[in-house]
């Protein structure tokens, strides 16, 4: 019975964990960096237009589940993702999410995707962007220290974006360092390993620290940390878990996205809540300075903030169009008559 | 390639629309909205265990998208819920929405399913709950005053859960009238089609109000309604949105779900902050009082909450396993490695 069948209305374009890898490699991991990027520099510029709200979390022993919505007016995005740091020791990601895109002026869901891979092809993107801005002029090497799920990611968006020709791996755990190594033979990126974290900085432009303990670490520390480099700092994002020596925070100029959640999330939570930030955006839109000179420490305290993931929602969402890679979706009710949602249940049965 | 094919893990349950109407019509109508019932009244009497917050609602001219998120400490849920009245008239729903479900401990989604006709369900399954416990004894009319989509639901948990036999249906539309009239055929009520509100009230114990406009509205009139009734006002749920004139509230001990949310979106929001309400969970748990004689005029000010749509996707979650009435959905990437996500989309290249 044809009346039976949803109607295109009632269908989300959904894009699997399969289909994303595949069309990530349509495309090329490279390239979707890049346009994601654009994407993402392009929303970042009309920042005061989105609906901006720090992040809901439901925090448990264990970890962190979040929401993470935003609109621009037109187009309604969230994001669902969790953090769980000891999920690594039961075999499961510390990291998965999903998310949707919507029709503000009906409220229609237009996309749902996975977002393990997509949220780290944008994390990797925002902090090759960010870096491209702020990083000392012809930034070449860069040191990983961890080298978990985002370290390979992390390493190829600043190879295309940035320009950096070497990789310099740490990690307490040399199977992690290993593991990464491997991942990026091939890739057009010299790779070093390490034996500490100092020796992975050494002659670095850029250091990018991502690691996942929830709790207050510390894996760099004052001493560690000449001048004139850019510190991205990716993995402290959420209250109790940071990364920097408060040293270091003091000697930097720091870069966040939206400092409402910085203050919570960020390396910043151990600073005063007055400690003056600057918002990325507005070294975008040129209402704020970026680097000022080659002796600066420049620290992105990157938490991850909802307009990214919008964006690389709505990257994905123009890319699918034209390779049919998603399913549609059964997830919404759509009666012939809007006020019949019953008759429609009536006439399903049976 | 196996390797390629998703874990367990990496598959969450999808229940679409098409296998929600299944599954309801697998258990029935009645008693999957008693069993829902009974499901919301076990989350309501361990209220205090709950991570409660006003839902998260996003507001443009033309409606809201909202999420609504809860957890018991060892499941997490939320929904997505969009509020557009002038969908109508462009032949789209006025609410579709969807849900999830996830492990606390691990943050894995466990299920996602459609929540529009789900939703139908727990809304009436909550009105009918608490009309069991608040309307006057021996209830056996109820007047149904807007008779768009929630109408027929309505109607059939009041028969089902309070014994309810005669349903008065008013609408300003007559064609939304005919159409619930022949929706409620052969549902064991007697249904009468009245030509006003004052017509469909004669002689009703309980008044259900469920209208959609976004703006003050006065469907019931201080006049229009006498003593020792019950009314379940389900219309208004956002800012603006109201479908009783203010003196009926003053006459009425009012009850609500979650008097931070039900100030902002309720008929209450038309009273002063302070005006006293009942919590409905501590009626259930005996620590307030209900119904105290037969002139009162008891009010449930409901604008739903996120519990009740945990309590029906928990009772989802139990009832699809053994019908297999879901998808396994690939939404989650899960490397055999956690690390090695980068890996993991290497290996699905081509």
């Amino acid at each position: 019975m044809t009346s039976l069948s949803p109607s295109d209305k009632a269908l989300v374009p959904f894009v699997s964990v399969d289909q994303m890898m595949k069309l990530i490699h349509h495309i090329s991991v490279e390239e979707m960096m890049s346009g994601i990027a654009d994407y993402i520099e392009a929303d970042f510029k009309r920042w005061e237009l989105f609906d901006k709200t720090p992040r809901v979390a439901s925090h448990s022993e264990k970890g962190v589940i979040e929401l993470m919505p935003t609109s621009d007016g037109d187009v309604y995005g969230f994001k669902y993702v969790n953090g769980h740091p000891s999920n690594t020791a039961d075999g499961l990601q510390t990291v998965t999410a999903f998310g949707l895109l919507a029709d503000v002026a009906s409220g229609y869901p237009v996309l749902l995707s996975e977002m393990t891979m997509l949220t780290a092809m944008r994390t990797a993107a925002t902090s090759a962007l960010v870096a491209r801005v702020l990083a000392p002029k012809n930034a070449r090497v860069m040191a990983m220290i961890g080298n978990g799920s985002q370290s390979e990611f992390q390493s190829l968006a600043m190879k295309t974006i940035v320009g950096i020709e070497e990789i310099r791996l740490f990690d307490t755990d040399p199977k992690a360092i290993e593991k990464c190594a491997v991942n990026l033979q091939g890739q057009g990126l010299r790779v070093v390993k390490c034996a500490s974290a100092e020796d992975a900085m050494e002659g670095a432009q850029i250091i990018t620290t991502c690691t996942a303990d929830k709790q207050y670490a510390t894996i760099l520390t004052d001493n560690m940390v000449g001048n004139g480099v850019h510190i991205n700092a990716i993995g402290g994002d959420c209250p109790g878990k940071t990364e920097l020596a408060p040293a270091i925070l003091h000697r930097a100029e720091i870069f966040v996205e939206y400092p409402e959640q910085t203050r919570i999330e960020g390396e910043i939570q151990q600073l005063d809540p007055d400690h003056p930030v600057t918002e990325f955006w507005q070294v975008l839109t040129g209402q704020a300075a970026g680097r000022r000179d080659d002796k600066q420490i420049t620290l992105f305290d990157s938490v991850g903030f909802a307009i990214e993931d919008f964006s690389a929602l709505r990257y994905v969402r123009d890319r699918i169009a034209d390779t049919g890679l998603f399913h549609p979706l059964d997830l919404l009710a759509d009666p012939d008559d809007p006020r019949d949602l019953f008759g429609m249940l009536q006439r399903a049965k049976g």
